[in-house]
């Protein structure tokens, strides 16, 4: 690994290119955090799509016992659908064994759309430390796409790719880093500690809040509470070790 | 004034409001930077253009011994212009009285472009001081744009949006900031007493060094050393005692 570019909003992906090159999505509040957490608690698979009517068709074609429908319009769980988009409904009991399909409005349009057809890890601050590993031990250039908010700048994805930066550059002090990554990495180790605050100050964490969803706050900012490493493959999200199993 | 928001990439720009908003430009290296030294140094208006072109004809219907054609592309002045981009080319000897066509890569092209018809403040380190003041005195909410480098994130120019921004909450603590503009006053207090760091750190900063602009970095990263306020108005560029005599 020489470098590592992080690009703050999905459209500056336009004018990247991402061959040889491992990309990273990060979405602190919540698809990322809510994905690892679902896989940690045994979630056999997950399928990120672009559209809520887009998951409503694939959940028609899949056993409705084993498969659940997930996801969330600014920010509320789409009626009829099992599950919304908080780490806290991911529960064992309910995910365990089961194939998620996954709406949410910023990242699984970016994971289903423009980064289509590239393998993929998922990041937030619960699965840091061991996303970091994972890019390490890959070894070539990384790419951090953050899924923002709206097509906007989004303050804890930033930072959270600030808290990937940092521990890397901590193994590798000689990357080149583009200036997102740059300001990014300063971020972290200016206020890195007190993930939980950067959260509070973000305006899509202020919303959670409004709308209800203060407890996921603190379960966001914890750091590697679920150290697993989401890869997305071939338009489906495992973590290793499952992904093993569901090659044999 | 009761909000300040903060695009970094000009692209974000497709999703915002500007109506009721005062605009500033950020361009530090080095559009900004040389628009405010040639008003400090007498010029009396200076035209943004989208291109090259543009500004060759625009210039065709002009005095040729009052008007000035300047302008760079990746980061050379264009054959046959009488300036580039170098603040240090703006000199009082050159540009006192002129009129300059302006044609750089990424500011000129967004305040003739998706900002064409809106009035505009234009800034830089060299006149953060100043320009903060007269925010202050428009009272409207404030929308900062950095013009970015070829469409994306650039450090430097954030961090002189995080300069002014630190400078208005400074005045007024209350202030909301969307999520760019926290990260970007983060940012100024945590490393914004050594500007000329900031912009040696930068890539568009290291580019300009190897091209042979290593001077044109502490002209640039000069804190209040050009301390007039360029307003863009219908498609000129003067600082208000400029307009004041303009309108005699």
């Amino acid at each position: 690994m020489k470098r590592i570019d992080l690009f703050v909003i999905p459209t500056e992906l336009e004018r990247a290119s991402l061959d040889s090159r491992q990309v990273v999505v990060v979405d602190v509040l919540r698809s990322c955090t809510s994905i690892a957490v679902a896989l940690l608690n045994g979630a056999a698979k997950i399928i990120p799509v672009k559209t809520v009517e887009e998951a409503t068709r694939l959940h028609e074609t899949l056993d409705p016992k084993t498969s659940l429908l997930c996801g969330e319009r600014e920010g509320r769980k789409v009626s009829g659908f099992a599950l919304g988009n908080s780490p806290r409904e991911f529960t064992r009991k309910k995910v365990n064994g089961a194939t998620i399909i996954f709406a949410s409005t910023n990242a699984s349009p970016l994971m289903a759309g423009p980064l289509s057809g590239r393998d993929q890890i998922l990041l937030g601050y619960v699965n840091v430390s061991a996303v970091a590993k994972a890019v390490a031990e890959v070894g070539t250039d990384v790419t951090i796409v953050c899924a923002g908010r709206n097509g906007r700048f989004s303050l804890e994805d930033a930072a959270c790719a600030g808290a990937l930066i940092h521990r890397l550059t901590d193994r590798q002090p000689d990357l080149d880093l583009n200036d997102a990554a740059t300001v990014a990495r300063d971020f972290d180790v200016d206020h890195g500690t007190a993930p939980e605050t950067i959260l509070r100050r973000s305006e899509h964490g202020r919303y959670l809040v409004e709308l209800g969803f203060e407890e996921d706050i603190p379960v966001c900012a914890s750091i590697d509470t679920a150290p697993v490493v989401p890869y997305l493959k071939e338009g489906r999200i495992m973590a290793p070790a499952t992904a093993e199993a569901g090659r044999r």
